[in-house]
């Protein structure tokens, strides 16, 4: 576990530089032409960053927000400043950051963290609370990783001892604080010696799964192949696949998911062909509140990432577009949904209802 | 109907250039962008134009290889030749012409009329059956606009009067010799006052939806929405859909349909939200000598495809790819098949074989 663990990029990292607090990001738009750093110097970078995909993930972009709230507290109490104005602050930056992406509830999660971390050592002077939230940050980044590697080996049970598994998006190190959720699990069988072939959905329209499945992959020798989203269902006829398994960006109290469009029709065809569809997530993503899927808000995106990509327009000027970044798949599709406390299985509500309470981080 | 057909521009054009025979081709690779016309003035051309997807859309390619095989003859026989010279070249075209693409079993059928008019005239002198063979090919061509016209009136009455049409690829004017088949249906629904909107799936890998059927839907003020792949089953169950229909590039005995991929994910979207799924084409898409699905023949085209578009590569090098330019969508997820002679209905077997019995064109 450890190896494979080793073998990893940092999607997020926190570095001083110069002395000064940076949050360095990969930048998953370059990918996986040209490998290039963002180092944001100042949190209006990071949320940035959220906002346009440079960092993209509901794990990733949770550590990253967390990072950026931590930043922006380290910066404004190297100044001196009143326990009232830095309260203010704080307020303010973290309603900032969560408006950076609608969707993923690990954000709205990390947030909270902050915010209860804030609250637990009010009584402090401004830089050692500004300090404290770093180490926040930094914990949920080392959490991340372990519940990442308590997903893989939760999954990995799940896997085929030998034969095809299909993705969507990218679930793995450059979507999380490292090894993975559904990509994890994939690495996690494969660690203990199943034998798996990846089929990955290229995930339009942003292509998460060519740009960055791939490229994991092709860093960790995996084997796989690259199709369409519209090939899934002839690849499935075909008998080409045993399993299927996606991360999710909320997973709601009854076990309907909310993950990158095009999940809700995998598992549509996963269950014509028989095939077990499950979801891969820590608990962090499932949100209590919500009761069930028609209460996830979908973001939509722009129209230009259909009519294009990069450089490249395809349809006609001005043409109408619907652009959904998100849709939601029924509990009813669903085999099972990992998480680092164990698989919950349908009815899901009972067993997520229990691993939130069990796994819900102690202030520190 | 006459007004809609008047609007139409023509993917394929026989014409004579400096007293040269030339097949004009609108180049469908540069479309949207640029509206190009290519001019072949030698067979070859022509082939290369169907091998490459210059022309595409099965009536179309049927269309463009009974002129390519025309344009042979006649330029052949252009100098003096013996019969028994002329009837090896002739064969030698014909089978030329078949090996352009394998799927589309109207190639077959357009060749193989061609090659009962090169017989039914085996009399004549050679430039006379060079002569003939342009005859049939310009029959070929204006059968297959009055088919499109009867697709789309016997398929109008299976539309809704109002609401959400699904379609994927192009089947307008572009595939077919005019009007189109699905999309022709479409436009024949819309004429006679039914007030669809027309959802298009953009059908990677060469995105056909978003390059050719927003384009001929931008052309002819339909009122259109442009959607990846992957976001059809969010836009079904959102119940924006009523119907869906797509052509077919080979309908088997049995009703079991090829046509690009996607068709088969999308058909079972349709069944799991109670859509009907309907297939338009012209009865020479009807191969009865192919019992089921299982017979056809799917091409593999090109790993680029998936890993790029134009010049914008997004894959690792190298990384493998399967790419399937074909499905099949068994006919138990079809609820009708549209052809010029009615709408087949399940089980079709009896329908289908009615139909091309009474289809079958007599040699002219």
């Amino acid at each position: 576990m450890a190896e494979a663990l080793a073998q990893n990029f940092s999607a997020v990292a926190w570095v001083q530089v110069d002395g000064q607090p940076v949050v360095r990001l990969l930048d998953q738009r370059a990918l996986p032409t040209k490998t290039l750093y963002l180092d944001c110097v100042q949190p209006d970078q990071v949320a940035d960053a959220i906002r346009t995909l440079s960092v993209r993930g509901a794990p990733a972009i949770g550590i990253a927000a967390a990072y950026g709230v931590a930043q922006s507290m380290v910066i404004a109490a190297q100044s001196p400043m009143h326990a009232e104005s830095y309260e203010v602050l704080f307020d303010e930056v973290c309603k900032r950051f969560a408006a950076t992406r609608p969707t993923a509830v690990n954000l709205f999660w990390a947030i909270d963290r902050m915010r209860r971390r804030n609250h637990a050592q009010r009584s402090l002077a401004v830089d050692l609370r500004a300090r404290g939230l770093v180490a926040e940050a930094q914990q949920i980044h080392a959490q991340d990783i372990e519940m990442c590697l308590a997903i893989g080996k939760h999954g990995a049970a799940l896997m085929p001892d030998e034969g095809g598994v299909i993705t969507h998006c990218n679930t793995g190190s450059l979507a999380t604080g490292g090894h993975g959720t559904a990509l994890g699990v994939i690495r996690t069988a494969l660690a203990i010696g199943k034998k798996l072939h990846v089929w990955i959905d290229e995930t339009r329209p942003l292509l998460q799964g060519a740009r960055l499945t791939a490229w994991e992959c092709a860093q960790d020798g995996i084997e796989a192949t690259l199709i369409t989203d519209n090939m899934a269902a002839h690849v499935l006829k075909l008998g080409k696949v045993k399993a299927a398994i996606t991360g999710a960006d909320r997973v709601a109290a009854n076990g309907d998911s909310a993950n990158k469009i095009g999940t809700y029709g995998l598992a549509i065809l996963c269950k014509y062909h028989n095939i077990p569809f499950y979801i891969a997530a820590p608990t962090s993503t499932v949100d209590l509140h919500c009761p069930h899927g028609d209460a996830i808000v979908i973001e939509q995106r722009d129209a230009r990432e259909v009519t294009s990509f990069g450089d490249v327009q395809w349809a006609p000027n001005d043409f109408a577009v619907f652009n959904p970044a998100f849709d939601v798949v029924p509990a009813a599709l669903i085999a099972g949904i990992v998480t680092e406390m164990g698989v919950a299985r349908p009815p899901f509500a009972d067993d997520l209802a229990r691993f939130v309470a069990n796994a819900q981080p102690k202030i520190s």
